[in-house]
């Protein structure tokens, strides 16, 4: 964790450059003074251990998951609460724990009023939440000689089918070099459409962690452009896919790539759920079939990927169109993504068990494998992806029953619940897309920041720590 | 099915006395024209088939479970239709739907101007369709040699934690009896609060189905009447407990029914929902507790209980009491009631489930027991539940978005979908608790009569008949 830690505070560094830059000498030592402390608490805690080799269990796996989150969020909030950016700390670590796990919700109410450094490091959260941090750790720890795969297993982003490679070191290292060079083409793409090298990092951070923070108030929708709506689009809908399909589209292993279930699935999904809102959008919201299918396909992967990056005020769209991006919330990304949500494969799985009981249910008789893209599901599979929908609905109307509790609408607390939970952002209600979570009081806020973290660690890696048999025996 | 229907008509004779008692004389032949139709549908197939014992295999028995569901509304809307009381075919329909599947869900917007002996035919749909048709098909059609088992597998109201009978016949039997106790309970129990035989017949029908059709358009808080609101209130939770367990009450064997795990549960919740929305009433809605408790009992039991009479306009009640009663539109009554909705029983198991998958997470090589009340639970159960629970949430999702294509906002869409599935009748939104159905377009209501059957057949029973291998080999 000390070695995590290390890492998160060195990336302040970027922000410190950021600084230099914008002439915001003055907040240099807000960064400076969070990079010192762990750099002491690390050395100390190096220098009292002094073992070379640790032997994870499972179990400390689990915990060091969850307290790497917590750890980093609370590191992390440091220059946004020192600096007085952000003057509650409650606030400054909710934002925090939004960047770390790729929410992209915010409590900000004018968002260009903060400096270039603090708007920068707050993107550059979702850079290292979305898929850094835990690809980093798997990818550093090995050298300390710390078992990872235990890691990987508690980390796991999903139900994967596929495995790039048995080693996870190299795995790790093959990922974060797809998400550097994801990150270049992104931002020269976005600086070709007219941004600057500032706007266009930020935004390529949010989108490739499917996070969500802008440093603009209307979000993307502040450049409005076609060009860089588009690119947003595809890079979005990129990073909510499986990173091992990046690997093989770079390998050019395409045959497999267009084999795998999850993928097809997931962009008939999106497809589909674009077309519709278009053709509701088409001739009442916008007057041409081309901007209906930008705005609904923008808006769409955002909920889809669970970015929560927007370009339309959909909370004043035709209700239709509302409800499939509310539908839509369900989902989620892909597994191996940087996205949230439920996953594609879950629900695929699901959907295929279901069918495969009412088969069962009218030919009593009959044997019926059930196949989920090219290898067979396992009932111990299936029970485990059960459990896990189960807990994150029943975590869903937990949290919606304590926003709710706060005095807000039904709508503005399921929603809240879907969003946080599933890291997307932006809901509906009180905290619509042009909205923020500036209003709720304290408790309802770290009560969100908990679920962020139950969503972004797939369930079970957080409330396993609730279980008091966890740590027994 | 040509049995049933016999069945179903026979029932017309109760409106017809009541159409003579109150002078209705020009509606006899609403009711004589559909049961003169049967008997003569019914004598042709009997004469046509001659068999006096059939086989049923498993398909059948789901076909004709849902083809019962199907044709009792058909025969049973004629009344409503034909006397002009519901000049719609689609809305006659509809509301015998809810009727028969005891949702409680109505399109009538002036419902004192009906005839008395078309609100009793109404009622008493509910009466049937709780319990009834199922119980009295398997008490008859074992008469005819009809294998009855598979009927009750299909019908399968919840996993059944104890069976009362192994013979199904004595089974049905005693059910009915039970049944027909609990109604000239109620009845006395609401004539002596000052109904007359009619609002208390209607309101017991209402009752015992966990139905909610009410002959006032105020519902129960017609009555104003803390007593009757207590009578029903207390009756709401009877039905909506396994009526195994009232046959337990019958024969003094209580040691077990307090034994019973999703009865403890069951009232837990009624409990704990209670007490949480009476502490919100309370000083904001009401003056008193006493007031305060009765509103919020009667409100959570017609929820909980999947019923939808209604006392108090929730939709003006703080938005935290509207939550919780809409975290309740997600349960439903016991296994094995005439309650509606996902039931006890399987949230039950689904958690345990989840705990057991996060004992495992952190402890790969223990081995732990999945026990649910006094047995183990089996994976093949879990399996099914599972399977169930997400068919469910899907056709959940897609009844909302049924919805929601005719231009209704989220909210109103969602609680739609969440309480003609669930078989509960009143929602949020445009349904909330003094509003109706009738604004729908037709396509929304024949989709909503099809999503009520769905939820009150168990899903898997109307959903298997879609999938076309179920028509296969």
């Amino acid at each position: 964790m000390a070695v995590l830690l290390l890492i998160v505070s060195f990336f302040m560094l970027f922000p410190i450059f950021i600084a230099m830059y914008y002439g915001e000498l003055e907040l240099i030592r807000f960064f400076l003074i969070p990079m010192a402390g762990v750099l002491l608490f690390a050395l100390t805690i190096l220098l009292l251990t002094r073992k070379t080799s640790i032997n994870l269990s499972t179990r400390d796996a689990f915990l060091l998951v969850s307290l790497s989150w917590a750890s980093s969020a609370l590191v992390g909030c440091l220059p946004l609460y020192l600096s007085g950016s952000i003057p509650s700390f409650t606030d400054a670590f909710f934002e925090t724990m939004s960047g770390f796990t790729t929410t992209g919700a915010s409590i900000l109410t004018d968002i260009e009023s903060l400096p270039k450094s603090i708007l920068f490091w707050r993107s550059l959260t979702h850079w290292l939440g979305g898929m850094g941090i835990v690809v980093l750790t798997v990818a550093i720890f090995p050298l300390l000689g710390i078992g990872a795969y235990q890691m990987m297993k508690a980390e796991a982003p999903g139900p994967s089918l596929d495995k790039i490679t048995p080693k996870v070191t190299k795995t790790a290292k093959i990922l974060w070099f797809i998400y550097l060079g994801l990150t270049v083409a992104e931002t020269i793409l976005l600086m070709a459409g007219g941004m600057n090298l500032f706007e266009a990092l930020t935004h390529t951070f949010g989108t490739l962690a499917t996070g969500g923070f802008s440093p603009k108030s209307r979000s993307v929708g502040h450049f409005n452009s076609g060009y860089i709506d588009i690119v947003v689009t595809v890079f979005m809908v990129m990073a909510g896919m499986n990173f091992a399909l990046h690997y093989r589209l770079v390998t050019g292993n395409l045959r497999r790539l267009l084999d795998n279930l999850e993928l097809k699935i997931y962009l008939s999904i999106f497809v589909t759920a674009t077309l519709i809102i278009a053709f509701v959008l088409y001739g009442r919201t916008y007057a041409t079939f081309g901007l209906s299918l930008r705005y609904a396909g923008f808006q769409a992967a955002t909920i889809l990927t669970t970015t929560g990056f927007t370009t339309a005020d959909y909370a004043r769209w035709p209700f239709f169109a509302q409800t499939v991006l509310f539908i839509l919330m369900f989902i989620g990304g892909c597994s191996g993504s940087t996205g949230g949500g439920i996953k594609v494969i879950r629900i695929t799985a699901l959907f295929k068990q279901g069918i495969h009981e009412m088969k069962y249910l009218s030919h009593p008789r009959g044997v019926f494998s059930l196949r989920l893209g090219g290898g067979s599901l396992k009932k111990d599979t299936i029970y485990s992806i059960s459990g896990f929908f189960f807990l994150y609905l029943l975590m869903l109307l937990v949290t919606a029953f304590v926003v709710a509790s706060g005095g807000n609408d039904i709508l503005t607390s399921l929603s809240s619940a879907l969003v946080t939970l599933g890291n997307i952002g932006p809901g509906f209600g009180k905290i619509g897309p042009t909205l923020n979570y500036a209003f709720y009081p304290d408790y309802i806020k770290w009560f969100l920041s908990f679920a962020m973290m139950v969503g972004r660690l797939e369930v079970y890696t957080v409330l396993v720590l609730l279980n008091p048999k966890f740590w027994r025996g």
